[in-house]
């Protein structure tokens, strides 16, 4: 990870620098839609669906024309790439680095997810080598696609990894790039916010999943002073919907353990992101959702868009179906005329069985 | 149904004129690529993963790059509109159906598959009454797609379908659509190959799946006198494999009685497309996969290219990857330099449960 001393500004311009750097590497995902996705937005919940908080309320109309950016079809199949990617760049730019033997020292991280693979690749084309510490229980299929990007794989039990991963860095001298709580990783995924902005015109809004903020701040970040209003969205099991929880009290929530069916959405807000979102006031609300409300919304992208997509990737859709405090709050400032909304499909990386399993009748 | 005296010759300059009276209506679907399921196709099985009869052979190592034709993203989630739409153009056009109240009579067909969705959704939105026999076991999803389409549906026992919609024909004047056996229906798909040829710079080759042979055929005009070659891909189970049978003994197949899971592909061969693809030599070879190849290629188009397909969709890539006729066939023809070969996944019409079912461990 390049140093946070010499890290770009927070900033719109720097999300545009970033995306200059990574253009080559990453893809632009294309942007899809559905007319009866569309159409089911834009309907009133049934009243005998709304919840027990709801029910003295007139469902609400919203007007929806929703752009669905497809990161499933990302390399690595998440929008992780892009962060990894710009990380990597960035360490290259750094002063001292490769003089210094940085590249032959490599990159480090610990992750059981998306970031884990995401930064394989990286280092892989790169010519760098990547240690990555996994838990010792971490699925079989996401060790072997870590390791089929050449990466070196260590082991640790789920609570020593962070210490195994210091223990590396301090071994090998590799550097550390954390999942999402530095400059250059908000900035890499920021760039799909740009790409958003190029691909629909007239876009009102963008709602992401949020899980250490990354990925919603730098998007946070791309859509500043454009007038494109950001939201985020998280499961609500077991206390997962941190970030909406921490603004409401003004204070960011350093503990959570969920083990919502989002499984890329069960860490806790970073530093970074709270400072963008919160302080800085780049989201304008964050929403929450139940485990059966992700599951419909998936099911929905599944069967009318014949797209595969994690769980944690159906999250906003759920939001936009379902929360009747955002569908209201549309209806509201969006008017009859309604609103282009951008919704990210974060990542596709779920097995057939584990579809077997959340679908299983 | 256009009456056949007035249909266009079976050619590939009417499949060009059947592509521009529908191009308003369809959808021009992606095509994509996978650099990982390349490199397996590009690379010799496991010997111990050959089939019985190959196993003295050395596994054959044809070099593919392979370009996906995405009709699972067309309307109704399957290339049938594409049929649909140029049958209701077609008969628009037939002197004296307007004129004689065609239009308020209709159309009908019998199908439970994509034909009755996509008939219903062309009626539609012409204003034109659908009258679609369903067998009464469809399953409910199918149903309400149809019904919600539109259509009056009206349910037959599996053996008295055609009985029925012959009577429905008779009481309501309606015109009857089959699903694949006529001329308008095999230009209608045929577009899909034009598009293609478009799509993809130097295509060698195409394979589609094939059923009732309408696609197949289709597409084998769309690609007469242009030296691209046709292949066309069965289920082997319980004698799907109608069509390779048929031409091995140079004689139609008229009777098939399969389960397959591959359920869009349980019919035998039609009239026509005998004609166009075994009398004409319009299609290069024919090929058969067994049940677990479907799978086993459905389940790298779902997790590596994040796309929902029906196993129907998947069985010309299992011919791709596991057929040793079929790939020491491209080794000795395309050589080195390899072939591109668009591969044509028909349709995505797969329920969530339906996928559960398919990939419980």
């Amino acid at each position: 990870m390049a140093n946070l001393s010499t890290c770009p500004p927070l900033t719109r311009a720097s999300v545009v620098d970033a995306h200059e750097l990574i253009k080559p590497h990453v893809h632009l995902t294309p942007v899809q839609t559905s007319s009866y996705i569309d159409a089911l937005a834009s309907t009133p919940q049934d009243p005998s669906a709304l919840r027990a908080e709801h029910k003295n309320r007139r469902p609400a109309k919203p007007v929806l024309r929703l752009h669905f950016k497809c990161e499933n079809f990302q390399r690595v199949g998440a929008f992780k790439a892009r962060g990894a990617f710009h990380a990597i760049e960035r360490l290259k730019l750094e002063p001292g680095w490769l003089e210094n033997g940085g590249k032959e020292k490599g990159v480090a991280t610990h992750s059981s997810g998306n970031h884990a693979q995401a930064l394989a690749l990286a280092a892989k084309e790169n010519g760098i080598p990547a240690h990555i510490v996994m838990p010792s229980i971490t699925i079989p299929s996401k060790v072997a696609a870590t390791k089929g990007y050449g990466a070196n794989v260590i082991f640790s039990t789920l609570t020593d990894r962070v210490a195994v991963a210091q223990r590396v860095v301090a071994e090998t001298g590799a550097r550390l790039v954390p999942p999402y709580d530095h400059p250059d990783i908000i900035l890499g995924q920021g760039t799909m916010g740009l790409e958003l902005q190029q691909q629909v015109a007239r876009l009102d809004a963008v709602m992401a999943p949020c899980s250490g903020g990354g990925m919603l701040s730098g998007i946070a970040l791309s859509c500043e002073g454009t007038g494109i209003r950001v939201f985020g969205a998280e499961p609500e099991f077991q206390g997962a919907d941190d970030a909406k929880r921490g603004m409401e009290k003004g204070e960011r929530i350093t503990y959570v353990d969920s083990m919502s069916i989002a499984d890329g959405l069960r860490s806790y807000l970073g530093v970074h992101p709270w400072s963008i979102l919160y302080e800085r006031k780049l989201v304008q609300g964050m929403y929450a959702v139940s485990e059966e409300e992700i599951k419909a919304a998936m099911k929905l992208i599944l069967e009318r868009m014949k797209l595969v997509v994690e769980p944690s990737a159906a999250v906003p859709l759920a939001v936009v179906l379902f929360d009747e405090d955002f569908r209201a709050m549309v209806e509201r400032e969006a008017g009859e005329a309604g609103w282009d909304l951008g919704l990210v499909l974060s990542g596709g990386n779920v097995a057939a069985d584990g579809l077997a399993k959340l679908f299983a009748s």
